[in-house]
């Protein structure tokens, strides 16, 4: 087989390389593209939704199968309205957002920063600016313009920037608005409850009114009880769920980071109430960390942020987030939530039915507390696309130089485990014992078959969807005895002869 | 370990036991159950979300990773709206209502019967009854209600039944409402879209409306060129996806056959326009018929039902659909429509981009058309529980007669492949031995891990959630050479000894 060696990966990861792969090589499209697309919606193609689905199994058999104290569920994605009026969804899952009556935008408050004009310790007027990577940058240099154009004369004072949800009466009539860049537009910020709402059964007035869920996490709080009598779990035990969410966001962005539609692995670990809750939660942070680790993402790319006590929900004992480093800034992964025992109290008291536990020990009944790892799937999966994506520099054994773009997934989540490659089309003998192999291997494995083209070209081929292993059938594999392949390895390039017996021993250690 | 052999099956499965069942052991419990239910909404427990896994991997897996001309693909439930516009669910999808304007009922008109009355010839008035296994009985009971209480003298025609949609203007006043039992309430039958309707993005009017797809397959034809341009793929080939559907029913009913949200299978496959079609649905009508034995469903409840020509829509050339043998009647399982290229014909001119491919044999451009093959995993799941429900009469080897109750479930399926039991659960030999091996199956199967009780209770406990094998760590495990176990097999009852090495086998055989 021809070697490759030598290879030099350039650093940088835009997150339009990672965009362009993903329509390239049928991992992501736009939803509804034909008509236009839809903003906030996307769809998996054939390499995305087997890298989606090997990210939830991982997952599901991780978290629920190979744990002895965890049961999944799947519960449904529109529950009764009287849900999200306990869990406090309906007063509370708001965003801030403010109209321009001109332009007919709009923004969200908390986007949308402002600071006074203050010249010679007076103010003389309002900037504005979205917010951004350089907000107060921008509200500075729109400062001086104004200064300037208004032919102000006296020093001019640094910005002071505040968003918008704290702007009062008195200023809004003085905010220009972005859409117009003229103050006397923008309305008072109201909020706008971020669930999708429908319509169950054939009224559409406001007794149907029904919503779309913006969290799986509900499900499990309301169907506890039903786990607990019939499911023989005992504390400290979780219930976990992998499903679609739906919140309806102003500002969608970061590709599928932040999108309308959205799937979510959240699992609720109920705890006695006199647990230690903190070394609870700190176990699984880390065993979320561990878990991302083993799906391909590099530690040092991961870091833990704690959210301040003083932002925290009254109910909220403490949550930490998993932050990743993507090409678009360090953002947050997987959020642990340490949230006492207040959404099982809340449905106690909305429903009228007690979700106590009786503990043999002290002979009393408590209701559980809840620690909460929350993550997405598609974050996940943008993620290891950002972390496993390289162009690299190959030198060839003749000393050509090439490009070759390569996405080093782990082989747990991999779309293809390992593709089979007959050295060539047109020997029927190479072709047939790569057939042979290839039937095998897929009883279990993703596999792909080739027999078009080069080889190298191939193993690019395959670099790019990142594919673990190539196996080439080739004359050594029919001439000589042992019946080895080529066994080619997609991060390192390196190539070894290996047998039927090892490849699978190889899949057995690396894949599960 | 105690035998038991013997055993007797009751016949008859009630859907009351199939629906306790399901609730007593975690397979499915109703929506929001502490808010009093959500009608057409269901949970699925700790053991039927495992069972729906599985129903969905063994046909992603048969469907898609063991065929090299089937990709798969997950696209959004909210798609542009414009995708419903096109393929005619913004139009058509619609059931017929009739109100009662006094009790504000509503009825879905075809499921509405009436009859005139008609005595020596004449008519004296109308009744009506709601469908049901009897519904011509029904009216005539009631005609000859009204004839008595009228005290018309006479003789009484047979009731001539007619559902609502067929009532003419003259007719609709006469007609007793079943609100009421008096004539005059109800209105004219209208058209009920049944897509959930919402809204995207701040604005709540008419641009912003959106719907939750009605069905999966708009999402293969919307992506089709996505799919065709970076898949790899060439005709014929198929587009499969597993997802969340959903349908506004009026009457949900017979548990989970006919929900609101519920789980589409959908696959679209590709052929030459100069294809035989019919030869490729027949194929396909013969695929889906063995893939459901294939995950234990008898063939003997299976049949075939085609639609009749004139009922099909006019693009269609022919629909079969696999029937089911449920406890409430024999029902559509999976349907298996040819439907010319009227979809991708549709959002071609919908959207003014072409859905043709290049024939390079014939050198001409042609629309594909499509046959597709539809399952809901809810009606599967449904149908595997009332295929493998079944009570028996066990007599054990004292000549005691006990009952079990035992679901069939193939291993392929099955919520729990192997339980593992220790013989005593104060012997740490035994409980040693039976963690270990619990622990390395673990690593590939979902296992079940029970010390408690004694041993017959623990394998009917396992036969009632089709637990197919269970495996007993005993004395001889540990005392007697060789290190093998009791297999104890749940539809045979046959107990017998096997080694880890066997029992691998056996997995590996069966549960794939």
């Amino acid at each position: 087989m021809p070697a490759e060696s030598s290879a030099t990966t350039t650093p940088a990861v835009s997150m339009d390389s990672i965009v362009a792969l993903a329509k390239r090589r049928g991992f992501i499209f736009q939803s509804s593209e034909i008509y236009g697309g839809f903003n906030g919606f996307f769809d998996y193609g054939p390499l995305g939704s087997e890298l989606k689905k090997n990210i939830r199994d991982c997952w599901w058999n991780d978290m629920v199968r190979r744990r002895e104290d965890v049961v999944g569920i799947e519960t449904s994605v529109i529950m009764h309205p009287k849900v999200w009026e306990a869990s406090g969804h309906v007063a509370g899952f708001s965003d801030p957002l403010v109209d321009c009556k001109v332009s007919k935008q709009r923004f969200r408050a908390d986007q949308l920063f402002f600071s006074p004009v203050t010249v010679d310790g007076a103010i003389v007027g309002y900037v504005s600016a979205l917010e951004s990577e350089d907000t107060t940058a921008k509200l500075q240099a729109a400062a001086e313009t104004f200064k300037r154009k208004k032919a102000i004369v006296g020093t001019l004072a640094p910005v002071t920037p505040k968003d918008f949800t704290e702007a009062t009466s008195d200023q809004i009539p003085l905010i220009p608005s972005p859409g117009t860049g003229e103050p006397g537009s923008l309305t008072e910020a109201r909020a706008f409850n971020m669930m999708f709402q429908t319509n169950v059964g054939a009224m559409t007035d406001g007794s149907s009114v029904a919503y779309l869920r913006p969290e799986t996490a509900q499900g499990m709080f309301v169907d506890f009880k039903n786990v607990w009598d019939t499911g023989r779990v005992k504390l400290p035990f979780g219930i976990a769920q992998i499903g679609k969410s739906f919140r309806n966001e102003i500002t969608p962005r970061n590709f599928i980071f932040r999108s309308r539609e959205f799937e979510q692995m959240e699992m609720e670990y109920f705890i006695h109430e006199d647990a230690d809750w903190s070394q609870c939660h700190q176990e699984w942070i880390e065993w979320c960390r561990q878990w991302l680790i083993s799906v391909g993402l590099p530690a040092s790319k991961l870091s833990l942020y704690a959210h301040k006590k003083e932002k925290l929900a009254f109910y909220s004992k403490g949550t930490t987030d998993i932050m990743f480093e993507y090409p678009f800034g360090v953002q947050e992964l997987w959020g642990i939530a340490a949230r006492g025992n207040y959404d099982l109290g809340q449905h106690a008291l909305a429903s009228g039915k007690p979700q106590e536990v009786f503990d043999e020990t002290s002979k009393k009944k408590f209701v559980p507390h809840v620690i909460e790892p929350a993550v997405g799937v598609d974050r996940i999966l943008l993620a290891v696309l950002c972390a496993g994506y390289a162009e690299e520099d190959v030198t060839d054994d003749k000393g050509n130089v090439e490009k070759r773009t390569v996405l080093r997934l782990s082989p747990r989540i991999a779309p293809v485990k390992v593709a089979v490659l007959p050295l060539l089309k047109n020997k029927e003998a190479l072709v047939g014992r790569a057939r042979a192999l290839y039937k095998k291997l897929q009883r279990r494995y993703a596999v792909f078959f080739d027999d078009s083209g080069n080889i190298g070209k191939r193993y690019r081929r395959q670099d790019e969807i990142g594919t673990p292993w190539c196996v080439t059938i080739d004359f050594e594999t029919i001439e000589q005895p042992g019946d080895t392949f080529t066994l080619r390895e997609r991060d390192s390039m390196a190539q070894r002869r290996i047998t039927e017996v090892e490849l699978f021993a190889l899949l057995e250690e690396h894949v599960y």
